[in-house]
């Protein structure tokens, strides 16, 4: 029976036309990151379970991840998600030069029903500094996702940073009555309220609350602000050193200038280990209505791999959400997929001058000329027309004449025009 | 209990410097590739078991795979090597215009014992043609690799490109008296011949054979030929085609002039699937010795997938290996480890003036100057020794006077000189 030509479900496969425009992409991360002194680094995909099983949540570990037991009997994963590696990697380094600022486009991988823009197989850009407790450490990492988005030529109109708190909300949710054993449901009920209709996200808080309706309405209330100066959270948090934290980180931006930012309370991110400041990237428009992009301050996690405690912020963004998004607003540049291979295709008029054309395409080659020499051994035309096809606007032809007397003809497909010229002259001419 | 800084026994992991490393001989691999008009692409490291137990043959699939069943009862595998994938893309392509020139650096897995340039999880370069039957698609990528040796400064004395055929070794090996059932046992046993002592392998050769002692002194004579014109071989493969092709193929390389290049009929390579003219890329001076490269025409490859019957040729070469070829030679260029990340050093001198800084980051930024911003908090002297150790070149300070001057600083580390401007004139002075 014939094998299926179809890859496994939501495992990435990219042709070279869908290759280009994920690498305009991640190029255009990576840009954006060493402009602002980032390094980068990588790390595995076969991880410990345990590294994950620690800090991630249940649900990414328990029932979304692929995990399985390897030929020497270890319990291994395939990586959910990138910080805990890195965490592990800033442990290691005893002498390491802190803060790093660190940035990676690994493969992730997690089991969900694959739908659009939600994979199996994902490359989620990371970035991060650890070594730095300070808020211009959560200012420097936005200040690069908003580079981002100006790389990518996106309007601050159609995207919104939302951000918030964690220490903060843990403090305000106290505050609004939410008793300490109920605060891990009452979270992660807010994390899923663009997910569902605001009824039945009623009905999910009001459980997490303990069915107390006073409670929640404050809840409601508290995630409704849309201002740090609103007076009932001004009243509320009165003497609270986490929302003077939030002012404060508020006034950094305004400072800097970053329309997009804007403190969300109702923005608290899945991940089990942030203790601090988060934030996520939302396309305002409404076609995308994931996250693309999820961060904050992680203070606990490098103290997993013994006594010294390193606290992190960062922030992991998905390749392929921000593509599609990129491609909903009409911001991925036609060019890139149309790009032709070539800037010459070298025409073989006949198998007894192969080795001649060989010999030419490695001079233009090493004159920095990207060279395409013909190997299918077709009629002349076809070659022609391959070229064509690929949109290579220049063909030299290879014949035992050309050969004799080392001078070649290259035409110019775009406006038919020929050159006549030895190896150097035509090298001189593409260029 | 703490969880272990270190990764998994022969994952691959890398800080930013062994990054910059790998990112070097990648982007080297990749330049080559893409001056021959390949184009890049990229599949799943997830597959179906199937696709590899096909084909690949019983040691990579059946000990040295990392397979598992997923939580959809799915027997997966994480891709030994690339080509089974690439045969699949390139059948589902029902339209696509061939001959296609594809490259691809995928993440690979094999468990086996790590060793030095041996690994679990590794990079490997892949370059193949498919659609094309004629030899100048194997001088073609030949070219490509030869190219690849040339952007790495490697001199030619230093590796060889060691080749033969498939076709021709079948041939030759019934013309020596091996019997069609032990074909496959002397050509496992050939594929040996570098691995271990002459005894040993005569030994083996001689169990392969069916302890056919006379037939065996035929194969050491066969694998031991230097030329093409031996008269032994003449003799031997008088009216072989598949001699014939060989001939052809040794005078295409000889009409460009390849001289790494050259005939060994001891090269079989280990897949099952090569059919025609395979290679391999070995260190000529004996500190690597295993091959850096391998490759060849696989003809029934692609037909697995319906019946379309689409032949190609391609190489592997692994990243790590060739990594350490070049270190044990010199050739990876000291800057490569040694470059600074950024172009300048902004100094922070107090809190109140932290959003200015950014601001003055982010229009350096979008003049295409590479920032790193002090997130530390430490006193400036601290801060003037990080940029230091970081090896970057210049330190803007940020003070409450610049702010409100709008003027700034420069200090030039290398030579102690110091240039004030606005950030218009800063970011001029760095260009």
């Amino acid at each position: 029976m014939a094998l299926s030509t179809k890859p496994l479900s939501g495992m990435r496969q990219r042709l070279p036309q869908e290759f280009r425009v994920e690498k305009y992409v991640t190029e255009t991360l990576s840009l954006s990151s060493v402009l602002a002194g980032f390094e980068e680094y990588d790390g595995p995909v076969i991880e410990p379970l345990a590294l994950f099983a620690a800090k991630s949540g249940d649900e990414l570990v328990g029932r979304q991840s692929y995990c399985f037991t390897d030929r020497g009997k270890r319990e291994v994963i395939l990586r959910p998600e990138m910080t805990p590696s890195l965490a592990r990697m800033v442990a290691a380094q005893g002498e390491l030069q802190l803060p790093v600022r660190w940035f990676s486009t690994p493969l992730c991988y997690r089991y969900e029903r694959p739908q659009r823009g939600r994979v199996r197989e994902f490359l989620q850009f990371n970035l991060d500094i650890l070594g730095s407790e300070k808020l211009a450490a959560e200012l420097e990492v936005i200040l690069v996702l908003q580079g981002i988005m100006v790389s990518f030529k996106a309007p601050s109109s159609i995207y919104r940073i939302g951000w918030s708190s964690r220490r903060f909300m843990t403090d305000a949710l106290s505050r609004c009555g939410v008793k300490e054993e109920h605060s891990a449901a009452v979270f992660s009920a807010i994390d899923k309220r663009d997910k569902m209709s605001a009824e039945k996200w009623a009905d999910l808080l009001l459980g997490a609350c303990d069915n107390d309706n006073g409670v929640a309405t404050q809840v409601i209330a508290l995630v409704s602000v849309q201002s740090l100066s609103d007076n009932w959270l001004v009243d509320l948090m009165s003497g609270s050193s986490a929302f003077e934290e939030v002012v404060e980180f508020n006034q950094l931006l305004e400072g800097v200038g970053i329309p997009s930012a804007v403190f969300s309370p109702g923005v608290v991110r899945g991940l089990d280990y942030y203790t601090g400041i988060v934030f996520e990237l939302m396309d305002t428009g409404g076609s995308n209505n994931r996250s693309l992009c999820g961060g904050g301050r992680y203070d606990n996690l490098v103290g997993l791999f013994g006594n010294k405690k390193i606290s992190g912020v960062g922030f992991g963004l998905g390749v392929l959400t921000l593509t599609l998004f990129l491609e909903t607003y009409g911001l991925i540049p036609p060019g890139v997929k149309k790009a032709a291979p070539a800037d010459v295709y070298i025409a073989v008029a006949s198998a007894d001058v192969v080795s001649s054309a060989g010999r030419l395409a490695t001079f233009l080659r090493s004159q920095g000329i990207r060279v395409m020499m013909d190997v299918s051994g077709k009629k002349l035309g076809k070659q022609f027309n391959e070229a064509s096809r690929y949109g290579i606007a220049f063909v030299v032809t290879v014949g035992s004449e050309e050969v004799a007397s080392n001078r070649y003809k290259m035409k110019n497909l775009t406006d038919g025009t020929v050159f006549t010229g030895s190896p150097e002259e035509i090298s001189r001419e593409l260029k």
